[in-house]
């Protein structure tokens, strides 16, 4: 990319195309991954422009994590024209064609950052207690009665969800080409019989 | 500490007193705090003592991760004399109370070290996959089929149950001095209540 090309950006757009392919880069890579040198290399300018524009390397990850969790967070926004139902189910279909389609973000969001920078590890579980505060949100229009027991319950149960997906990707990395995928609605099956089997479990919990 | 003394331990028993030191200071620290400079202090020894016994900050490092994992899973490791119900109620106990115990040993270990070196999150996910392979074996003997969907779910429940500590915990620092703290009972009541729910759930599933 010629100097000419690049300096017909604004700094906010080249602020943007950087932090993209920052979060492209997590595609295939851990967080730890991605430094100054990476970035630079990939967006085809100097270290000094990445330091012009995140200050530190530690910058630069905050603006790379906090893209990738709000492109997660966008692509399963809930639609509120759907009935309550629906419209869990049609979440859990959404964040399982998201995993699908960009595992390796999922990955560095959901175990890459958990050590480190406690910044990273807040915009990360701003994400869980999101999605959490999601389905407290349609299962009480559901009719479901609110409830400490159940905001941990739900939680937890985003955790119980991301283990599952992180656990079945390991299975398929790890199998013969004999095993075929799992079915994306066999998944989303068990997502949805676990997350109605602990949301009764917190109904009956004194917590 | 005199050299005098410090020379009467064998290199074995200097190397488990220098783990020992390393878990103890994760009790208020993160695995990144963990460095050779802390370890040679708390210890009493020199920098180039920490070197002979673990070579490398990294390997110190999954020295102290795998002594506390081993820790936890003896501290929980089920009774085999009791009946199967009662085993998992009892190890539920075990580990909410193990966590009351050295809740800063078992953050570190459930969220500390799940970035950066793959051999200490390999170390963790163990300790996770023991947990899950203990409850199946109970349910297992309690009649319960064994299915792949078992298996996922117990994983991904053993999450659920870490996130739950997690959460409870960063509810507890932000409480103000009159809300008390929740009941172990409550909680243990919540954690079998929920696992029931999620292997009711896995038994309807087709994954």
């Amino acid at each position: 990319m010629s100097v000419e090309r690049r300096s017909r950006l604004t700094p906010d757009a080249r602020r943007a195309q950087l932090i993209s392919a920052g979060v492209s880069f997590l595609a295939d890579h851990t967080l730890d991954d991605l430094t100054i040198d990476v970035l630079a290399a990939r967006g085809g300018v100097s270290r000094a422009l990445i330091f012009h524009y995140f200050d530190s390397r530690q910058g630069m990850q905050r603006a790379v994590v906090q893209a990738a969790r709000d492109a997660l967070l966008h692509a399963t926004l809930p639609r509120p024209e759907l009935a309550p139902e629906q419209r869990v189910h049609d979440v859990l279909v959404r964040i399982t064609s998201f995993v699908a389609d960009h595992r390796g973000t999922f990955f560095s969001l959901v175990r890459g950052p958990a050590s480190g920078d406690p910044t990273v590890r807040a915009l990360v579980d701003e994400a869980r207690a999101a999605n959490a505060e999601r389905l407290r949100e349609a299962l009480i229009e559901l009719g479901e009665p609110d409830s400490s027991a159940l905001r941990l319950a739900l939680r937890s149960w985003v955790a119980f969800a991301e283990e599952t997906f992180v656990a079945l990707a390991s299975e398929q990395a790890d199998a013969t080409a004999a095993q075929a995928d799992h079915l994306p609605e066999d998944l989303i099956g068990f997502l949805e019989l676990t997350l109605t089997g602990v949301v009764a479990a917190a109904r009956k919990a004194r917590i």
